[in-house]
């Protein structure tokens, strides 16, 4: 039996060699995924005070419970930006590993002074619930349960990350929103104020898509890019499509292409599979479904 | 250092001030999410004597198993619910706080004696689960694995209190389920005996449909509303389709609209977008894949 | 009071005859959630040493490091599968108790010896993710975070002993990455190398689907089988598609039926809704969305 | 580095062949620290019903609390009990593994018949700590937080298993408290009503110890056996002495010897060391120290 | 056997009748335990900064720190003052509910005020135990590891909440500081600066001692009262000796009684057993052991 | 209310410029007491195999599991002697960083050597206890639950450590062992084979104690120095006793001074007061208490 236990562990060591691209034996820690959500509900503490906290936050200590969430995010932020700046940045394989930590601190800094801002772009993200729910009890509600907000509110501060030029953080924290919510938001994607989505489940934006304001999106929409088998090729280009004010795009519809812009107010029915732009104004969908009886057996 | 952190600090306490509605300051707690979900996990163990339980439940003791979760349901979500009547309830302004406990006891009260109810139609749901799924190894599987059944018990429960007028809670319950599984069933749908939700990722059911029995959806079904930006002054209208008994409805179809009625026994095909009614009996599909070749650029 | 309490009580307890399918009582534990995860946890680590752990794993210690999770896994899978053998097995039922735990300790074995195999998949998913998204960062990154390679992943696991005749744990494993993912692939499909999700959320993969190399499949596609109301009669029947190699399927698309092949090299758009056959190296969509008026007053 | 690894590994296999008194490997597991220390937990609450739960215990549910936490305790003392009775019983040799988990059974549920007599017991040990410590701010607060009352419990609790044959078990509660409390009870001692110890720390008192009602125990006090180097030999033996009615004994005393009786109603002064009886009534003390200069330099 | 189970929990119903004192069936809940040992641990976190801290504490931060802290211990000890307050207190039966909570906040802001004067008393503390431990690396490790200064800093809490007049709550975190250290030191005693106890295993302190400056006290040493069988009668009465500036105490000494002084600089040896008062500037010791052959057969 | 907590804050930080040595804002992290005590029970999982981990330690697994442990010993044990030869080691001042990091190297590895023999002489001891204890069930209850033999198995580990020239973390171990056991052992001592300590609370053994094989003592011992004012100044002078093989301690017996030497065999009774030699193979005891009415007003 202890041969056969020798055996097995052997066997997988072997495998290790042949298949070495997913192994990380004597290299460092990869980022550390607990600490990031960890830091995601810091900052999502202090973005809406008084909503996820355990307890009532009072005025008179409110200043130093910000105060020490900041810290928290900060110090921890700070070593996880060092970490994604140092493991396969191909571009900065001069850098001297005290630089990297130089900028990862003056990165942290810059982040933390968005926090306003994004602020800002929530506070009309609620506002676009509120208005365009009837199924919404109060904006309480919609902070404390909506999915869409959740998401949006993790894209936000990924999104600054994104801009400031951090690796692999933004996208885990996208991830993350993705798994709770199954809405899957690019860090990159560019997206405007009163920005509404509605259930949610299913939704993809890409990394290149670009949303104005007020723009209202269902579950199950794809913003993305045509299909490549050579795709890292593609890195950087404007591969996904152009959303503009006033935009309205029902559940299930597929949007692709760099190239395609849905124009200002228009409405795009749901199902729908679109790779062209579409005029502004415009309120387009699938030809409503020619009734057919479905032949074969699937059925008894 | 020490002078940038107070700026940070006061930067964002200056931003409580700009967007209040989304600052909680000074006020009471939230709804406790986590208790919630504990509650609905103690009614699970209720529903399902001796699936969830950490060890076997004997018949000897099983009065007091019962007897004790009960407790902590009845007193937990007796305070979970004083608290979501006293919170933002504007039909309620005139009640005094006393009263508002008082309700609150009964509602419990009351929910509680709906379990056997709840019991009695997630039994036909199991039934139906087991009935219409070829890969199911047994009723245990189904009540113990599948995310359909875990939605729909999620549901029932929801829709109990949100008959009793219980606000919020039981969306944070729906939202929990939707969270685990994707699938998002309003608290105030109106749903029949043996209903089958099979896969059921992206799966949407809004607040006024109504579902009769013996009825099936598949993945990615949105039974929703036609969209609307003044979306607060539709509160209460029926803006969600009716679906009559024994209709199957394949995945990624649209299903928008109040009026919107598929008739008894009708089967929808996949990937449909429909805003008329569909009469009982027909089998309707979108027309097959015109097939054709497509263009663009998008593949080398 | 104490008298209502007693009341609620016998009526649930009664209800526990009435519909006595949904209880257990008395009867043994049902398999165990959280260690089937936890194991699922360990495999993860054996399969990509160093991305899932929490300190560096190093190269001295690394046979002893994967022996103890072997060990783990070992132990424990053995009781688990003991007990899914055990557990309404119909086809065993003259099966002895101590043959049961035999097998068991056989399966695991079969299992643990195919690591290798296992890691050999997976190598390849890993590079069909990095060079089929340009977003991907590196090949690091995609390991530790792509929700697909997760999917992926715990299918290839769930597979190997769904191939050994586990009944229920390969369920519960693709179950539990269908919750954190939204991809639904069933234990039973038969899928080759180089396979590639993107992004993923409400993907579903039936039980006997099968697909080739090199295949691409984004999210919303089913690969589903066509209804039934007398679900437990196709057991074991092929009903879901067969996939060659070299195909992408563009996100929302159905395609259903146990005769439905898509040959290789095939493309298939996105939202199409299929149950025919689609040539090799076809590439085929939905005929663009025929622009139209949205008629009806859904917006004003 | 991986050849020292080894070779350190290997050094430690070998010293467990030499000194394999010291090892279990392929053995059973041992009793349970964990669940023993928690089912003393559980038994201190249905002894003290509202004073260790986690919320109000409302007397209309008081029933059911009872009932579950007795189920917890019937079924894991029962499990302990079993392999206690398995392990290394030399007197049950020719026990059958049945018999064994019979006896457990019965065992288990006569302990639990003794509740309401341990109940009876520690309402006279509260009383005469309330009348004992001047410093007591009521009952509440001796039961909440007097060590020597939590000691006692304990041993009330391991004694009456100690009566129903249980080795192992009752030794590892009181050392349970022994650790919390520093007073170190055999569960073999026999101990009357009205017991008070007051501190506790130090205190020891051997198995074959016998005390009878309203006797005061203080800090430091050890009622002990002369010691031997034969230990084994004297195992059953009466070596620890007799403290009649209403004895006090001061800090520090110790008291060694199987015939050594201290009579009704006498006083020990603190620090003594008493090998022979002391009468009835008799208050002795170690003569007053005789002051003298201590001599050498340990103080300059 | 469901008849048995009802059986026993009808007489450990009964037996909550009998002797309802050690019993709190629907009462409020007594303090919590586990939230005053937190607030302990939060006050010598505040008391020591850097030392008991999970990371570095910065500069930068340190003011967010302290605050967020004292929120915590606030509104925490806010809470439970207010239930110490309220129960039990005959003194207080003519206070309003509100009057009650108005006296809690008033003494725990006077409490935090004391905070600076308790680490003036911790830093002479800290002095002492550096100046009298050949044994002691250096302060950081008295800090760190010494179970008499953990002892002292928690008697020196507990201690201003005595003064202030906090029933129960004092004696609660002397007596974990007992379980932990075996030191017992009653919230009552008046203790001066640069007192150092070493090692402290069995010390007792009681209610009415006064001790001097520059006190050090060994192991095993009692500063207790003479015993009674009336105690309550004398509640508030100096039953505790006197230890003036400058004294020695040695390990295993018993020093009772309200009226004796032991005078500046005395030195006492160890095991003594004291009850009348010495003059300053004495060395005392029991008489060198007088040596004699122990009789009895305690030793072959 | 705000300015209030503002004041409160600040006195707080100007308190820790007055008495800085109870501070240490900006310094690095002390030790990890949590992970010190880990590393502990990892060691003792590694010195008895199968008594204290959660399952069935399985031969065929056995070098897996120990090389397991010992990969967390080692790194976490290396981290934690780097930190404490780096601060405030007087005598290291002139080591490079690099240096103390290569010596923790170097240190931890000659520790995991020293395994086996530490497993010599607890096996040794584990011999003594059950020879010399007749309440002892057999060696697994001892080695299982004796909180002698887990003092003395802490305290050889950290001896080991102490030779190695490890400061801090031997000490932060024994104090470990002290406050579950009230035992408290320096890890400086030197203590031969067969060493028996009997129920232990309150007794201590000093920093340059010697004791010889076949030694036992009982609770309350005190093997210490002669207390001093001067304390540093005696850092490394012997100032505690050697205790010669074959010798027993009584309870309560306190023995003092580096030129002290209790002769082989000797016998010493319990409560003495011991401040000279006392010749091999003597029994002495304490001149039997001379029985006297004791005066005064405390027993009426």
């Amino acid at each position: 039996m202890e041969h056969t236990t020798e055996k097995l562990v052997n066997t997988i060591l072997e495998s290790y060699k042949s298949y070495d691209l997913t192994s990380r034996i004597d290299e460092g820690n990869m980022l550390n995924k607990e600490i990031i959500i960890e830091i995601l509900e810091k900052i999502r503490k202090i973005l809406f005070p008084g909503f996820f906290d355990s307890s009532k936050v009072r005025s008179e200590y409110i200043k130093y419970i910000i105060g020490e969430q900041l810290e928290f995010v900060q110090y921890n932020l700070n070593k996880q930006i060092s970490k994604a700046l140092g493991s396969g940045d191909d571009s900065c394989s001069g850098c001297s590993k005290s630089r990297t930590s130089e900028n990862a601190e003056e990165i942290t800094y810059k982040f933390l002074e968005s926090i306003p801002k994004i602020r800002e772009y929530l506070y009309t993200d609620v506002q676009a619930a509120y208005d365009g729910d009837p199924a919404a009890y109060n904006t309480d509600e919609i902070i404390f349960s909506y999915p869409g907000v959740f998401a949006v509110t993790v894209y936000r501060i990924a999104h600054e990350l994104h801009l400031l030029g951090v690796p692999m953080i933004p996208r885990i924290m996208t991830e993350h929103a993705h798994s709770i919510t199954g809405i899957d938001i690019h860090p990159g994607a560019d997206i405007g104020k009163y920005f509404f989505i509605d259930h949610g489940t299913g939704i993809v934006i890409g990394e290149t898509t670009k949303i104005g304001d007020y723009v209202k999106i269902y579950q199950g929409v794809t913003l993305g890019a045509l299909s490549t088998r050579q795709g890292q090729q593609l890195k950087g280009v404007k591969r996904h499509p152009t959303i503009e004010d006033n935009v309205t795009i029902y559940s299930g519809t597929t949007i692709l292409g760099g190239d395609t812009v849905i124009g200002k107010g228009a409405t795009i029915g749901g199902n729908a599979f679109i790779v062209n732009s579409v005029s502004a104004g415009i309120k387009v969908s699938v030809k409503n479904p020619e009734l057919q009886f479905i032949g074969g057996n699937h059925e008894e």
